[in-house]
Formats: structure tokens, C-alpha cells, sequence
């Protein structure tokens, strides 16, 4: 669960899947320790996924009062009473928290968060969210200064900044090399998630055992290394210019004296001082066969360190990335215009717009990543040529292959619910798509029936009918829903008598809660052959008035319904009210439109069990 | 319809809430010849909101593809194929742009719509809003850039700018004078919203004649006048200190030579340029006592000019009065802390800070609000305090009033669906709101019927059913729902025959669609006696599979369905599928929770027919 970005996780969380693990304590341990040492390391990585992930984690375990520690144990800090919804909400301001504190971008990390993650939206819920965000920033910003010693200052909005750009402005005729940069950026990220998804698959297929995640970690760790001071032996870039960050690393190496190594400053830095000096650093501190050869190679470093078995993310790795190729681009465009030198003092310009495009190129999220780069660089008046290469980027982008994150879901087999249902689809009605025969309890039902049910299906949910007098084996008008998590806890506390006999009502709300998020497994429920002669009355227990539908309602109502609702599970009635099928999310994230390279095609996802 | 702000209608349209009227050509002409001739007239009002509703009119035309001109007449673009749900996008769209290019806010406007304005959250939506925010900001810039002779800069943004603060930075120890100022601007705002409020109901109960509107704006208009010049003439605060904005209009009156007239810099000047001084100008600029004043006498100048029959905006006037007595503030702080003449130079930041304050406790969104001055600005360092300050106003305020723009939607009676479901409801059930005995149709109806039908009753939808044999009054089962307007169009193309005879099938989904922005009534439909006497067959036409519920459906989970689905109307029926009851939105709009002063009571609202 640490390993990987974390987002695509937290957003199918958000979506309404249940993910195991997801957001226990050790996850969390694993995913700081792991990003910190993954950076550190020098592997091809950033940090804002696992940021956002943690602070899901911390947000979820606030919400709980209590963390999941180990297997059964918990960390209870206070009675938990807030339901799933409550919980989700946390989820999505502690994911946009940690991206607010990553990049100094409250408005940014609140728009991520609701663009890429929140299912549901609602003005309430934004408004927490964004107040969450706003503390992170404040509090990440007053301990990054007070450890500045300047405390009262508040100078460090975030963990990565790319530092302030003096009167960044664009002229008009610029705006055309604005838009081949983000063609570029667009086919480059396209490139990037096709070659990643082959590898997650190849991965899926064949590194399925622990020890052999842990070797490919450290091979890839081992050939970072070994190319990054290969590629500083076989270069021969000197030059005497200073670098713009004073913190930056600079190595003599082979050069003169007075002179530095340009490649060792790209190459020994972290990811951000890596970006910050393709940024800022002047014109003339590096050679365009060296931004080339930085290019391809850390291209390909990136694209296998992602989705590693190890916590990293892929922001970082885009923007340097696009950096590098936008500062050559800028390069090319001085070599194409020499007479005005006002184009060396905007070199950073262009790798911004290449770092914008290439972010839009793998990503694919428009809104907040423009939001959160203009967080970044400080400066507004470069909204919008951001905005227009981030669009055009996505567009072409989206022309060839999903969003990276989208992959990763799809590759993973989560069932996702897409915004909107996907298009050719009006044809296809429920009953088409609905588990038949439905398995449902009567009223009254036998204990042993019950647990045969639990152990053949694997619904969460079951209609609960009344009594059919003509056919026994059929159900009869439907009463309610009852849900799997509700019978397991029901048979747990021992709910039933012999048939004739008062039910104990041994079993109170705050029960349910207490099961609630254990998971509680039906090997761990012991019933003796005799109880399994007994009866279990449901009434007082199911859920009166589930939301039903007609079976000839068709697939885009449907889809509106659950997405509008945020439904599980949906049963299809018949005109005698009699329940004749259930449909769940899984029956509906199955349909996927596949628009790519222009052509429509409906796809039918294979979707695994979690 | 031109009259206002213009945002409270647009709310309630993409609320789900038709308006006759709101968006035709005659409504865009007179907003932006008044919202023109208002502010340059000198009244205490803005021109965000006249430009989101303009910027509503044109993109509802563009998407209809026509715009109603005079009743009847239309200019005709092309076919109009487009549904309601996407015409809604566009005006959510539409209202962006109009803030956009007011305030060269793009991302603030994007926010602006979806928070204030968009019930139903869509990242597609988003993104398309986003996209013509930001071209409307484009050009905008672009037209203003070329209009100063500088196409090529672009830097313009918007038409309404703070220009840009330089090295605005703030310590923590200001932050709890921040905090004071925030709990003032909540206050002063409530108390606007009351006084607005009463003024509101006063107008509606004894301004109803057009004739007393147009005198009312002309006694407003008058009034702001006379005491704009006495009070230019009552004050003497002569100073000889320069204007920070180079257009500002500086008058001697009764000053010495070099010395200028304080009071007539603000008076003259339009509301933005007044905004534009109270933040810029230097310290010293302004008497305290002249600040004062001018606080009083525009507090109640803007109150009372709001809701007059004229366009005009809240926005400048809010940002006008809380710059006002925040720079009054300031001056105070620096009376405090004399030593420091680094607050001297800071005083602006003061001013900034109480109208942002101001703005919030008005309007309470805060996340656009924020995003939006940051973006006026053009400094994100100061983002944090902004919003924190925007936040406790928002608190403060709502601890007393609603917001400005929710009060007026209150006032007018629209039956707006809130975002949450009121408190405590969890006992009322779909029985017990529904209206019944509910009006129905037969499959095969007797047109005399449906033309008594559609003159009594108020529903702009009807349950169809098959007939019921034992009981010929009581509807049977369900089949499904037809609209009112299509029952107009199927009347007025005499899609009906003699019975036993077969129903010309003369109408084609063409006509339905022609028909559909015209509103027909029942009196432009002549149907004779013998007529009546037909029967017309609704089984081709219904919507067959309308959502229905049961009668003991709570309310909380009719407000999920009414919200999630963006529902008008809902069937209640029977354990029999027969139809026995109608929820419109109306009804669930009733129930409107008022937690003000710290109490709780729900209340039943008075929802007018429009």
C-alpha cells in the first residue's frame, strides 16, 4: 500500500472503493520513511504523492479516532461516530493538505484534490478543504521559517518552490512557440504513460513476489547511480557561470580552474535543485548536447522508477523533465533570433512552459496544476500562457492514452466510476447488466441459510423480501436492504432464537459501530449446528426504502444514479415490487469508453476483487 | 430582469430554476447600457455582477444558438440541438467569463461560478468554464493592451485592477490585528445584509409601480450627488501629498496652492478609482476624520443603492467601504506603534485587508473570493492572511445573516435547493410534503381532460398510467411521466383522433424542439368542442421509467435524490406501482433551516409561482 505514488489509491478510495490497508498507520510509516530515502537516494522520484497520501492517512485516522496499527490492534483516541461520508471528506482534505504543504499551493493542492480525487462535490465540503490546506500551508511555512531562524517572517510556503521569476512577461509572438512546446510536452507525456503502462503490466505479470520487488528497487537504484556519474565522466561540459541557487552543488571535476561541471550540477542535486537550476540558472551554464543528453536519459530513468516498489512520486520527475527539453527549446529559439538578448535573460521562461507542458503531457489535470504552478512561481501575470500549454498538452495527451493516474487504476482493476457514462451506451439496460438470480433473505430467515449466503456471495448488500406464500423459493415484495458488514456482526453477538421464541435484543447501535471497521471475516464467526437450525428476524435491522429501479432502465440513468448518489449497490425490481437482480458498481465500471488515436471503441473491463 | 446584481438570478437558473425572461436580448442590452451609465453616473455600485449575467445572456444565445428578442421574435443562428442540462453549462460558463474580464480573474471566476453558482460539480464542466474564463481574460487583456497601444504586452488583465502591491509581506504578530479587522468587516457586513434586507421587503410591498422605481432611482441618484459635493464642501482636509494613480482626479477647492482637496479624490472619483486610492495612496493622504465620514455616509449610500431598479454590482462597493475603514485601521495601528515607520509605508496592506474582510462578510464565498483579490493583486505571499480574514467574516456574518446574494433569492421566493438537507427532517417523510391526490393521465386520454388538466393544476410534469378497470377514477399502474410542454405541442399539432380511429402521426421530435424556448400557453391553443371530445395516445410520448420513490422515503434522502439527480419532479407510488403522489422541487425547497444567533428553527417558506 506504501508503494507508488499513492494517489491513484486515494482517489478510487474517494471514488467509494473500500481499499484495505490503505489508510493504516504502517502504510503511513512506510510511505514517509520510504519517500524520504527514495529522494534522498537519488533515484528519478518527488515527493507529492506520498505527501498527499500521508495526509490521508492522517486525516483518516483524525476522523476515525483511531489508527489502524497491526492486523487487529488499534490506536483508539476517541469514540469514532462519524460514518464512511464523514471519513471520506477527511480523506480528501488531508490528501489536499499534503499537497498544499508539498507545494506552498493551498488553492492549488484544494483543486487537485477535488479535480483528481473527490467524487462528490459540494461547496461544504471545498470549503473545509481548502481551510485544511490553508493551515498546512501556514504550518509547514512557519516551521520551515523558524528553522531559517527568521520565524515571524513567514518566508517558506512549501517544501518545493521553484523561487520567485523577476517580470516574467510574454509578447504575443510568442505565443505560437508556446504551442509547439506543448504539443511537445503532450506527445512526450503520451510516450511516458504507454511505456509505463507496458512495464506495469510486465511488472503485474512477473515480479509478483516480494523479494524480486525488493531486487528490481535496488537495480534501479544501483543503474541511477551508475549512469548519473557515467554520464558526468563521458560529458565535458565546463563553464564558468555561477549557478543561481547558493545551495546548489557545484563540482569541478575535469574543468579549469575557476570552471564547473555542468552536468555534475544536474546530476548530484536533488530533484528540485536539479529543476530549480534548469529554471534559473543563466544562459550559457549549459551546453544543448548536454540538456539533450540529460533529456532522453532521465526520460527513461523516470518512466522505470515509476511505479517501483517504492514510495515515490511524479510530479517532480515531469517538471524536471520538461525543464530540461524547454530550456534547449528556449536555446534553439535564441540561436533562431541571436539579435535580441533579451531572450537570454527569459531562458527560464521556457523551461517553465516546457515543465507546464510536460506536467500536462502525463498528468492530464488542467485546473489545479495551472493553479498550483502559478502558486509556485509567484507570479500571476504567467497564468495564462501556463493555462494554454497545459490545455493543448492535455489534448493532445488525451489523444493517445489516458492520464497516468487513470492508467494505474485501470491497470490495478479497481472499479472507478468515470464522470460521465460512457457514450453509444442508451441501448444497454439494467437488465443486461444485473447479477441474476438475485440472493435475497426473507424476513425471517434461517441462520444457516444466512451464512450459506455469506459464504457463496460476495455482495455487500442483500434484499430482504417478505414471505413469498406461493413459491417459497422465490422472494416476495422486497422489505429492505441488509448489509453484509450488518449480518456479520448480527451473527457475531449471537441475534437469533429458536423459531416460536423472542429474539434477544442483546445488540445495540454502538456494536455495529465497534465491528464497523474490523472487517469482520466469517471464518471468525463460530455457529453451532444446532443455531444454524435457528431463526434471525431482519426487520429491525434492514434498511427500509433502498433506492430500486425498473429492469428496462438504461445504462446512462443508471450511471447518473450511482454517480449522483454515490450508490454501491442498486437492486432492479420487477412491477410486482419483487426483487429480480442487483447491479453494483463493478457492473457499471465495466463499460469504458476507449477514445483513442480517434477512434470509439466500448470496452468491457476485466474487474479483479479487492 | 436587468435590475440588480443580476448573480442571484443566474444562481437560481443553474439551480434548476427556470426564468422566463432572464436570458433574452433585451435583458443583456439594458444591463449593459445601465450598468454603464450607473457607474459613470457616480452611484455606489459595481459591475461584476451586470458582467456575469451579460456574459450568462451571450453564452445562453450562443448555446441555444438564437436569442429571444421581443416576445415572440428570435434571431435564429442555427438549429438549436442542444438540452437544457448543456444551455445550463453554458451560462455557468457564460457568468465566469463576465467575472474573468471584469477582474482579470480567470481561476477566481472558474471558482466564482462553480461555488456560488453551479449546483451540479462536474470536472468536465470545470474545465470547460475554466477554458473560457480564460480566453475571456485574453481578450480582454488583449483589447485593452491594444487600446493603450500596446497590443503585443498584454497587460491589462481585467478591467477592474488593484495594480500590483510591491513586496506586500506580513509578520505573525499581525495576524491578530488581522483577526480584529475580520470580526469587523463580518459585522459590518450582517449589518448591510439587514438593513438591505428590510429595505428589500419595503421596496416589494410599496415600490411595485414602474413609475415610482424610476423615481426611486432618480431620488437615489440625486441624493449621492448632493452629498457627495457636500461633503466635499463640509470637510477640509487639504494635503499635499501625490496620488499614487497618475488619473486620479485631484481638486484644490478651498485648499492653498500645491494642496489638494482630500475628500474630492475619493468623490470624484469612480468607485474604482476611490479603491484604487484608499490602498495606494501614501500615509498621510487621508485624514482619519475624513475616513470616517466617508465610511458612514457610503455605508449607507451602497446599502441603499443595492436592489435599486438599476444593473449594478455589490463587489466595488464592498471593496470601496472595507478599504475605507481599513486604511482607518492601519492608521490607528500606526498612532499605536508610532516607533515603526515601516507600518507607514504598509498602510495599504491594511486597507487591502478590510476590504477583503468587508467582501466576505457581504458575500461569504470565501474560496473564489480569495483566489479572486490574490489574483488582483498579483501577490500570493499575502494569500494566507486574505483568506483567513475572509473566513472568520464569513463566520461572523453567519452567525447573524445570510449572505447578501442567498437573502435575495430568500426575498424573491425561488425555490432554491440549499446544498445540505436541513437539520433535524429526518422525520418527515415523502407523505407527508407530497401533493395529492395527484393529477394523472390514462394512456389513452380524452383531450378534454388534458386541457382540464393543464388549466388547473401547476405541475409542468404528469404520471401516465394504464387504465384503471376496477376503479376508472383511481390511476392505475404506472407507466411513465410526460411533461406539460409536450402536451402543448402534441395539442397544438391536433395530434389526436376520433376514438377507434388512428392518431395522425404528424409530429416529429423537430416540432417538440421548436416549440421548447417558447413557452406556449394554454390560451394560444384553440381546440373545439367536438375536439374535446377525441382521445390522444401518450404511450408513444412519455418518458417511460421516471424515478419514483415509496411514501415512506425521508426527507434528507428526497433532498439527496432532488440534488445528486438534479430532479424537478419526483412520482410517489404504492406498493401497487400506482401513482398516489407528486414532489416537486418547490415543496423540498420549503424547508429551509435558519440557524442564526445561535439558534436553530426550521422554517416553512413562502415559495411565489413565477
Amino acid at each position: 500500500m506504501a508503494a507508488g505514488s499513492g494517489i491513484p489509491m486515494v482517489k478510487c478510495y474517494l471514488n467509494g472503493v473500500k481499499i484495505p490497508g490503505l489508510l493504516s498507520l504502517e502504510a503511513f510509516i512506510c510511505k514517509v520513511g520510504g519517500v524520504v530515502m527514495a529522494i534522498l537516494g537519488g533515484l528519478a522520484c518527488g515527493k507529492e504523492g506520498p505527501m498527499a497520501h500521508s495526509g490521508s492517512i492522517i486525516a483518516a485516522g483524525l476522523g476515525k479516532g483511531r489508527i489502524r496499527l497491526c492486523r487487529k490492534k488499534r490506536v483508539s483516541l476517541y469514540e469514532s461516530f462519524r460514518s464512511d461520508h464523514d471519513i471520506r471528506d477527511f480523506v480528501a482534505a488531508g490528501a489536499a493538505s499534503g499537497v498544499s504543504a508539498a507545494f506552498g499551493a493551498p488553492v492549488g493542492g484544494t483543486l487537485f484534490s477535488v479535480e483528481e480525487a473527490a467524487s462528490f462535490w459540494n461547496q461544504e465540503l471545498t470549503w473545509r478543504v481548502f481551510f485544511a490546506a490553508m493551515v498546512a500551508c501556514f504550518f509547514t511555512n512557519f516551521l520551515l521559517s523558524s528553522f531559517k531562524g527568521n520565524p515571524n517572517h513567514l518566508s517558506a510556503p512549501g517544501l518545493v518552490r521553484f523561487s520567485v521569476f523577476k517580470d516574467l512577461s510574454f509578447d504575443l509572438i510568442e505565443i505560437p512557440a508556446f504551442l509547439i512546446m506543448a504539443v511537445i510536452g503532450g506527445l512526450i507525456g503520451a510516450a511516458f504513460v504507454f511505456l509505463n503502462y507496458k512495464l506495469t503490466v510486465f511488472r503485474k505479470k512477473f515480479f509478483q513476489k516480494k523479494w524480486i520487488k525488493v531486487i528490481e528497487a535496488g537495480v534501479v537504484a544501483t543503474c541511477t547511480g551508475v549512469i548519473a556519474f557515467l554520464l558526468m565522466y563521458l560529458t565535458s561540459d565546463c563553464t564558468d557561470k555561477q549557478p543561481y541557487d547558493s545551495h546548489a552543488i557545484v563540482t569541478k571535476l575535469f574543468c579549469e580552474e575557476n570552471k564547473h561541471h555542468s552536468m555534475s550540477t544536474l546530476m548530484l542535486a536533488t530533484p528540485e535543485g536539479c529543476l530549480k537550476a534548469l529554471l534559473h540558472d543563466p544562459f550559457g551554464m549549459f551546453q544543448p548536447g548536454t540538456l539533450a543528453l540529460f533529456t532522453v536519459v532521465f526520460f527513461f530513468l523516470a518512466v522505470w522508477t515509476y511505479g517501483l516498489s517504492i514510495s515515490s512520486g511524479v510530479f517532480i520527475p515531469s517538471l524536471v523533465l520538461g525543464a530540461a527539453w524547454g530550456r534547449l527549446f528556449g536555446i534553439g529559439i535564441i540561436h533562431l533570433f541571436p539579435g535580441d538578448p533579451h531572450y537570454q535573460e527569459e531562458l527560464g521562461k521556457y523551461a517553465l512552459i516546457g515543465a507546464a507542458s510536460q506536467l500536462g503531457g502525463v498528468l492530464r489535470t488542467t485546473i489545479s496544476l495551472t493553479v498550483m504552478l502559478v502558486e509556485c512561481t509567484g507570479n500571476i501575470s504567467f497564468g495564462l500562457p501556463i493555462m494554454i500549454t497545459l490545455m493543448i498538452s492535455k489534448w493532445v495527451g488525451d489523444f493517445f492514452t489516458t492520464g497516468l493516474y487513470d492508467m494505474n487504476i485501470e491497470v490495478s482493476g479497481i472499479p472507478v466510476l468515470p464522470w460521465e457514462p460512457p457514450p453509444l451506451c442508451d441501448d444497454i439496460k439494467a437488465n443486461d447488466l444485473m447479477s441474476q438470480p438475485v440472493a435475497f433473505f426473507n424476513q425471517k430467515e434461517k441462520v444457516g441459510n444466512i451464512i450459506d449466503h455469506l459464504k457463496t456471495e460476495t455482495f455487500n448488500g442483500f434484499p430482504v423480501t417478505s414471505q413469498n406464500l406461493e413459491n417459497p423459493s422465490e422472494p416476495g415484495k422486497l422489505l429492505g436492504l441488509i448489509m453484509k458488514s450488518q449480518l456479520l456482526v448480527l451473527l457475531k453477538s449471537k441475534t437469533f432464537a429458536p423459531e416460536g421464541m423472542l429474539q434477544p435484543s442483546t445488540i445495540r447501535l454502538k456494536d455495529f459501530r465497534k465491528y464497523y471497521h474490523q472487517y469482520l471475516k466469517m471464518d471468525e464467526i463460530e455457529i453451532s449446528d444446532e443455531e444454524k437450525e435457528y431463526t434471525m428476524d431482519l426487520k429491525p435491522f434492514l434498511l427500509p426504502n433502498p433506492y430500486t429501479i425498473d429492469p428496462t432502465f438504461s445504462l446512462p440513468r443508471l450511471f447518473k444514479l450511482f454517480r449522483g448518489l454515490g450508490l454501491r449497490h442498486l437492486i432492479v425490481v420487477n412491477e410486482n415490487h419483487q426483487p429480480v437482480g442487483m447491479i453494483t458498481r463493478k457492473d457499471l465500471a465495466k463499460f469504458r469508453a476507449e477514445s483513442r488515436r480517434g477512434l470509439l471503441k466500448i470496452k468491457h473491463l476485466k474487474i479483479e476483487d479487492i
